[in-house]
């Protein structure tokens, strides 16, 4: 671990999360993206651009990408990459108050080196480097056991199993529950902590999955397409976060 | 207001609520009901029956029914009446360590007097005395704005929607998104607090419902059977929690 690099992270993310919290006593200024539930606000902007000033300042050779553009192009994944989400579930941010995180992932010529998931309402910070465990607030994470997909709750949203997206039908009935939250670190969360044995996406983009992967890889966890294929860090894509007890089972039931 | 008999709740719902924490730190001990995801703790039974007991010895006059079936037959709404769910959300308790409550209804003539809901695992008390608005922790709440039911989430699990009950894919349709928790108590707080427009499900039982509309009954808030119909308090039924600004639209789309 590259403890300054850790400490200014630490400090960025706290400065960011305070703003997120006092803005949430103010008018948040939301528009729409492609539709009424797909959602941007004055904050994911402020957010996103703060931490490219910083890391530029601190780090002009890394290159940095974001979920609001206001970043740079990137066509190589060689050198430092910083992949940022400034507030993954925007929705919940501006209906719940909750709910919601800022997430960093942190890799090097493509492979990733840390993770970084800030809950912000809940004042918890999850971090992993490769190599050194997963900590919550710098407490070392012991997660729950998770033994067998029938043994687990898994979280997925409504329409990828009313369509049935990818055989997702046979996982809902073999698990012992489904809960859905909005937000995918609250599912990537779960999963980390053994709260739920899986958490489906139909399509997460970079900035949703580089931070959880950079954080499961850290804890031997997998993170793939549903097909088995690893993820492209600069491509959207279908994404299984999964415990490592029950990947095998959910795979099999998604081919 | 009663205050004696509210510090007394206060005081038996954090005495529980410790001993549930504390629980999480041993064996569960699970008991399987119906199925594998309807679970039974030693800790649902301890907790009711604390929970008997005191109320008891106080109020020796009054009647008290639970989830767990320890307490008494109640065939009569008449004179004051105790609804208690020891642990809502039992599921979540075994499994997640959290996302799980304690709720308490308290009846004078079946009409709703009084509603504790305890999250645990936030430390938060949630309570309301009819005629005196709503609280978290001592503290009145202000909940968040509700317009319209397209610009609200909703709540509710994903077989009602998949097998459009009571048309609730209508409501889904026309909602800004749907969340599930897998705990009434969760579904509750959150229309209590503004975060979700509604939450409904297929059949909830007297301890799942009681306390929700007591604290809703206290807002202004309606609670009833989707066909407007309202509820019984010594019978299951459906259920339809919901801001008041959305019920009606709610219930036009359900009928």
């Amino acid at each position: 671990m590259n403890n300054e690099l850790h400490q200014k992270v630490l400090t960025w993310l706290k400065t960011a999360g305070n703003s997120l919290l006092a803005s949430l006593e103010s008018d948040l200024e939301v528009e729409e993206k492609t539709s009424a539930s797909d959602l941007v606000t004055r904050m994911d902007k402020e957010v996103e651009a703060y931490f490219f000033r910083e890391i530029k300042a601190a780090y002009p050779n890394h290159q940095v990408i974001g979920e609001e553009g206001i970043t740079e192009e990137v066509k190589s994944t060689q050198g430092t990459l910083w992949i940022i989400d400034p507030i993954d579930g925007t929705l919940n941010y501006v209906k719940q108050h909750r709910c919601f995180a800022i997430m960093l992932g942190l890799y090097h010529d493509g492979q990733p080196i840390a993770g970084y998931i800030y809950d912000v309402a809940q004042g918890e910070i999850y971090h992993a480097w490769v190599g050194q465990g997963v900590y919550i607030n710098g407490q070392a994470l012991t997660p729950l056991p998770i033994n067998s997909l029938s043994e687990s709750l898994i979280i997925g949203n409504l329409v990828s199993f009313m369509t049935n997206w990818s055989n997702s039908q046979a996982v809902f009935e073999k698990a012992l529950g489904l809960r859905y939250y909005g937000c995918s670190a609250y599912g990537i969360m779960a999963v980390i902590r053994g709260e739920a044995g899986l958490y489906l996406s139909r399509e997460l983009k970079p900035w949703d999955f580089a931070a959880g992967l950079a954080i499961m890889t850290a804890m031997g966890y997998p993170v793939s397409r549903p097909d088995g294929r690893s993820l492209n860090i600069l491509e959207a894509s279908p994404v299984i976060f999964a415990h490592p007890n029950i990947y095998q089972e959910a795979l099999q039931l998604m081919n």
